[in-house]
């Protein structure tokens, strides 16, 4: 019998075009188990959250965001660190699908992975990140962690990752990734 | 001999126009000492930080926060807490004004307080926020720290503190960040 | 048909006898459903951690603790918060659990509580402890929070709770870790 | 006019006799600049902090650790991270210093290193370390940070470094902490 494919969204922290992280979700969409599709979306017209503007109506760049996030199996993200934390824009984009009652990240199976160019990886912004996302009532991923140190070496000017230890880790994470959103979703549907 | 007036620049973290941290940082501004004069500085048109957009220059509404936190004697930050942390578009002002050599917040006296609705009181936001700024190279003051809990209950409909302990503790604060402010400017002073 | 007892083990982050989260513990013990059974667990003849000790074997008492971890269903903590973060010694039974292949708390379902005199109740500990017991890869419930602020006034002389706000809140707590202990035995059940 | 000799006073996060924080003490102590000399003290009889224990009296192990605190113009501090965070001894040590109205860290100047076998170098530990020294009052350096990756590989089995990358980062640290215990200490001279 064949499993049933499991769909993941890949979130980009960062707005820029070239940004390493992107390349680590197209990497990541590489590394994925057959069973599993990963596909980036572009969150990138969500508005500045302000509760003025949240007081006229969600926008519909935000609940284009909100189903997406609702009908995705799981969800990965793959951020940089600005400034020891997470990204403004991209925390600004949370602070937006968390409004309302129907939380799209509750129950929802989340990994984290980071690039950046210095040593450290990103490992300040990553538990700045999973805390929020525990407010959420996301179902964060403990483990593995994945830091991408460095991480100019290691994918090419076309964007592709070209550092195999770097390919195992992320497949690896990809594994892990399946069986936790299995996990998860056999409680839920015992919970019914 | 009369003592320097101390110009502090009030940062609220939310966009919101009735936001009981602006209201806070009014209260804040009735505190000070004779010798410390605090304005709030709106710093809502900074776009989104983009490492593209960056590229191409640093935008004027950029410019002139930077302008007005170099020349300041101070900062004092009032923000609420969304989802545990800092919110998105306050960190993206701080992602923004920390590009650059000039951080303009390097060896500028901060200090921190936070109003929420809820019982914890902006806790959570506080020690990310500390860790940001200590990135920034700011001064961040230790203590007194504020957290206005219960906060719809302490602010009038006017927007007027109407809790005599929290009139009293933000006075507190002030004091503390004017002598502190003192004090990083004499080092700075003698470092030349 | 009549549920499976749900054993739990309490660990109370303080030595101190008359420790106001031992108090808070002593309440969750009356606050479990039916099918649960709450019973603190006297963690303090852990020596400190030391790796040249652990190189000799690890001691008797720790392997105590790790025994009893193994078999409850579910873990509750209460701990006070010292310096803003984990009181050590508690950190360090911790530390010495986590010593060898068969992590304890591997897959096991956590509460966090905490008391203390102050308001923020705390907070700042808790997500401390949160990021350890990640590490440590066990399943720490993200929701209820209890932060037992002003503390001292909940209790009476006798250390029972006085305060109907605090036993509901409990209360909740305990249903929670019961339905959130059930599903993960559900996950494990299933990957077998 | 020669500069008054500064006193740094190195404390190791790890109990371990051969531990590689240790050994980053000593290197450390041979790249202060001529004026500063750093000696490690061994705090390591600090007994388990119980306010039980603390209601009969601070234990003489604590007295001399508090005495020499308060004598020393600067603390470098370097810890190992155990399970994301503080050992828990160590954080102990701290518990027990902390009581008391006479902090000892109070306006002392402290930075922070740390040394681990793995990428992240401790980073998860030092953001931890810097909250719970803030609440101590103590006005730790906010660069350079320093954490040694791998840092098995980079000392021999004689403990001495053979990493010259480390080696210059540890001795810019040093020149920084000198100024910045320098600028602390006129400070406080300006302030009596």
């Amino acid at each position: 019998m064949s499993k049933k494919i499991l769909d993941v969204v890949g979130l980009c922290g960062s707005l820029r075009a070239t940004s390493i992280n992107l390349m680590a979700l197209r990497l990541a969409s590489e590394c994925t188990p057959n069973h599993m599709k990963l596909k980036v979306f572009e969150w990138y017209e969500v508005p500045p959250f302000d509760a003025d503007l949240y007081s006229q109506g969600i926008p519909s760049s935000v609940l284009v965001l909100r189903k997406r996030l609702h009908e995705a199996d799981a969800v990965l993200i793959a951020s940089p660190e600005y400034n020891f934390s997470i990204p403004g824009m991209f925390k600004n984009a949370l602070d937006w699908i968390s409004r309302g009652e129907d939380q799209p990240l509750r129950r929802k199976p989340v990994a984290i992975l980071s690039a950046a160019p210095g040593p450290v990886g990103g490992a300040r912004m990553q538990y700045d990140l999973r805390k929020v996302l525990g407010f959420m009532d996301a179902m964060v991923m403990a483990k593995p962690e994945i830091f991408i140190s460095h991480a100019t070496n290691k994918f090419d000017v076309d964007g592709r990752c070209i550092d195999e230890t770097t390919r195992r880790l992320v497949t690896n994470q990809m594994d892990a990734l399946a069986a936790w959103t299995e996990d998860i979703q056999r409680i839920s549907v015992l919970r019914t």
